[in-house]
């Protein structure tokens, strides 16, 4: 393992030996649920003997990233609790499904939502029957799971998503899990350009977790395999302070985890403090998390003695033809026995108190922060009665006005109306003025965090009109916004616009 | 003037001065000639007292961004008469039509290919009408342009097209202007990657010059506002080697861009030198050019008394309703003759004869390089027969078989059968072997010249399968491929696929 973010304290021990442990419990408790979701039709407990029949005959599903995603789950439920966070959780490899119908289910929340799926035996083996199942549930982070604004699916959105939740939300933090497979995609790469547009003031904080596991679908990554100075020397550039978290050893790990954890919620609680407090509006340095782990972690091996852990060969089932070849219900067995489940959940199939204890309570659980469920806190805009903008058109003919433009009259006193509620945006790239819609700068700026100089037209960072020239990270911003609960509108004018929007 | 490249020789002056005025005046006629493309109707070298007929009444142009482009080329024209390059020009900024069509006239090629727009005083007249007029060219760099194959429009592609343009064509080096506002495109975002995909062996170079005008439409970009320390680091993090032109003044200006462009083409030949001869394959650090200039770079400096050259007041026509304001034309007239049009051109609207032969000969010329002009390059594809790859279905619903695994034995088949010519790649987003078009593996590998591990399956400098996780730069290396005359396929199955292909 190495830690090498010049600001974290690997001899700091901030975990102390018995938390961690239980915090390794319920990692893999969660990795224990996410192979069971993905392999098992019954005997979830596994009771009996494994045997072909409690197996499901077509495996679907992602559990490359899944570990990954299950560690910062975990950690992120270390740091709410310690700090009663405000936290979503956005999960760029969204095809990992089961990690967070897991943590879900181990926090309670997905039980709530879905009570048939219930904390016990009987809830495990529906809860694994129903992943990628006919009448069940998709294998990918999808609407009806519990915390979700991001959709498994097409990869390029999670961090505009992450920072479109943040805006006008100042206590919010999104952690969000940036795959190196997802880092590739444009919208994506665009999209670490948002730190330029958030107010320390008065938004929230995005906490980006790239997670290097070093592979796509059968490919090594770029980012995980470029030079590690030159990885540093990028986020810097982007605008980032990265922490680094390296390695495949559990304990280790974890330590390296919850310290790099409590080190980046100290820093954005010291970049708002400074911002909102001292007045500090210098564009700050927001940290991330660099997280480096072998992909398929804690899973098998090898498999027909191929390296599967650490290996692209652990996307999606590590390994199938579980009728065709007679080791392998034996080494599901065993895989999924190495997590020791009779530490893990009592004889009812219940998460063990000492372990459900490390889950945040109420609203502060990431799958049950009513952020995420946007529906449930939106409010209606306050709107003018748009007859007041009708030109008034005494013959045919008599008058020239210009359509937009008396729609932007109607946007400025919509940006009026709900400056108080702060709860309308206005995205667009770059096109505001071009498209007539500039009565809107009568209301309010344009959203400019970055450096400023004379004669600079209507910028600041407390403005609401979002201007990028990436349409990809417009739309990701727009969606992150309505989905936690507010209103906006993108203007463009190019003619692939309804593309990009599709 | 700053230059801050560290590599850079300030003093040096490896530019004379009498080269240097010859240089500056060749920008000036460039510069001239585009302003008289966006405004003018007649009276083209200005020998009479500009009148108000002699403007077009509707003005339509982009101005901002076209006197870089125009110093750009000059400085290229330079680069590739000291050395016999093989180069072309991709003006990401396309809508910057003016400087490209300027100096194709300038060099001769424009003439050869539209005769009626002759190399004197009526070809320049009939240059200034067509642009952007009715029955005439577009305002943006089209297909029609010489030496193009960038096309102005959706940005986002310029640096994926110059790779495109390049593999496979070791001594071709495409000069690639990225403007900072498609910068902030995810597309563009993304391609900056490229770089580990090009084989210094069998490849030839692109040359990224990344223009920071400090503004887009209406407001300023994200590159040009961050601090300069950020910006060196995001390069050096994007695996370049950046060099650093900045300034306004112009014989500074020139002798720094002389300067950056020396160091960068010694520094492409050096990398070229080492993997070809001395087997050196070691990740290289390509160079880039950083060039900072004022926004409409010698052009009005204030219209209406508000800041224009230097400012997003730029962007298009820096000044228009020349009927209504009668200090219009003069302001025109004096920015025309400011560039000293009597220096430049003979009685007869020519070309001085010291200025043409700053232009390269023959093919030479960007305008003219035949890589631009895939069509004259393009050879057939040795094709197999493809009734040989038919399954036999002796009886109906008696034999399985994949449809795209039978296609991918045939490509395994096109590979081998033009691997000497080396005109065929297939491109993807890391899904040629989901795609059961794996039996390519078995005729060549993956591109890949970033680091190896053990375990890597089929990745190597020469591999013709080129899978990186985004379709955007994807489909502008295969454009890029296919528009310099070769031959590829893109194969994906996401849903959203023909979008990002439209």
């Amino acid at each position: 393992m190495k830690t090498t973010a010049g600001r974290s304290n690997p001899e700091g021990r901030s975990l102390k030996d018995e938390e961690m442990e239980r915090m390794d419990a319920y990692w893999r408790a969660a990795n224990y649920l996410s192979v069971g979701q993905i392999y098992l039709l019954d005997n979830p407990l596994l009771r009996e003997p494994l045997r072909l029949e409690h197996v499901k005959p077509r495996l679907l599903g992602h559990w490359g990233t899944t570990p990954g995603l299950n560690f910062i789950y975990v950690h992120l439920n270390r740091v709410i609790r310690a700090g009663d966070l405000d936290m979503i959780y956005v999960a760029g490899p969204g095809h990992g499904g089961p990690a967070l119908v897991a943590n879900t289910w181990l926090e309670g929340t997905y039980s709530e939502v879905y009570p048939d799926i219930s904390r016990d035996e009987e809830g495990m083996r529906r809860l694994f029957r129903q992943f990628s199942f006919p009448g069940g549930i998709p294998s990918h982070v999808a609407p009806e799971t519990p915390g979700s604004i991001h959709e498994g699916g097409e990869l390029g959105y999670a961090l505009s998503h992450a920072f479109g939740a943040v805006f006008d939300n100042p206590d919010l933090i999104a952690a969000c899990v940036v795959g190196d497979g997802e880092a590739e995609t444009g919208p994506l790469a665009a999209s670490w350009y948002s730190n330029k547009f958030l107010n320390p003031v008065t938004d929230g904080a995005v906490l980006p977790i790239l997670h290097l596991n070093g592979y796509k679908i059968a490919n090594p990554t770029i980012l995980a395999r470029i030079p590690p100075q030159e990885l540093a020397s990028l986020f810097v550039g982007l605008g980032y302070e990265p922490y680094f978290v390296e390695g495949d050893e559990p304990a280790a790990m974890h330590r390296s985890m919850a310290e790099a954890m409590d080190a980046a919620i100290a820093e954005i609680r010291s970049i708002q403090r400074k911002a909102r407090t001292a007045g500090n509006m210098a564009p700050p340095r927001w940290p991330m998390i660099i997280l480096r782990t072998p992909k398929g972690w804690t899973g098998p091996k090898t498999v027909d003695g191929k390296q599967t852990e650490g290996s692209w060969r652990s996307h999606q089932v590590p390994f199938g033809d579980m009728a065709g070849k007679p080791d392998r219900v034996p080494l599901l067995e065993k895989w999924m026995k190495g997590y020791r489940p009779e530490e893990l959940f009592d004889g009812g199939g219940r998460l063990r108190p000492e372990l459900a204890e490390l889950a945040p309570k109420g609203t502060r659980r990431m799958g049950a922060n009513p952020h995420a469920n946007g529906g449930i806190l939106l409010k209606d805009l306050a709107m003018p009665d748009y007859r007041e903008y009708a030109v008034d058109v005494p013959k045919p003919g008599g008058v020239t006005a210009e359509a937009t433009r008396v729609m932007g009259r109607m946007l400025r006193d919509v940006m009026k109306r709900n400056a108080e509620a702060r709860n309308f945006r206005v995205m667009g790239p770059d096109e505001t003025a071009s498209n007539r819609l500039d009565a809107l700068f009568e209301a309010t700026d344009r959203t400019w965090v970055a450096a400023t100089v004379p004669g600079d037209d209507h910028l600041s960072p407390g403005g609401r009109v979002m201007e990028i020239l990436s349409e990809h990270t417009c739309q990701g911003w727009l969606e992150g916004y309505l989905l936690t609960g507010r209103h906006g509108l993108f203007s463009c004018y190019e003619a692939f616009i309804h593309i990009v929007d599709s």
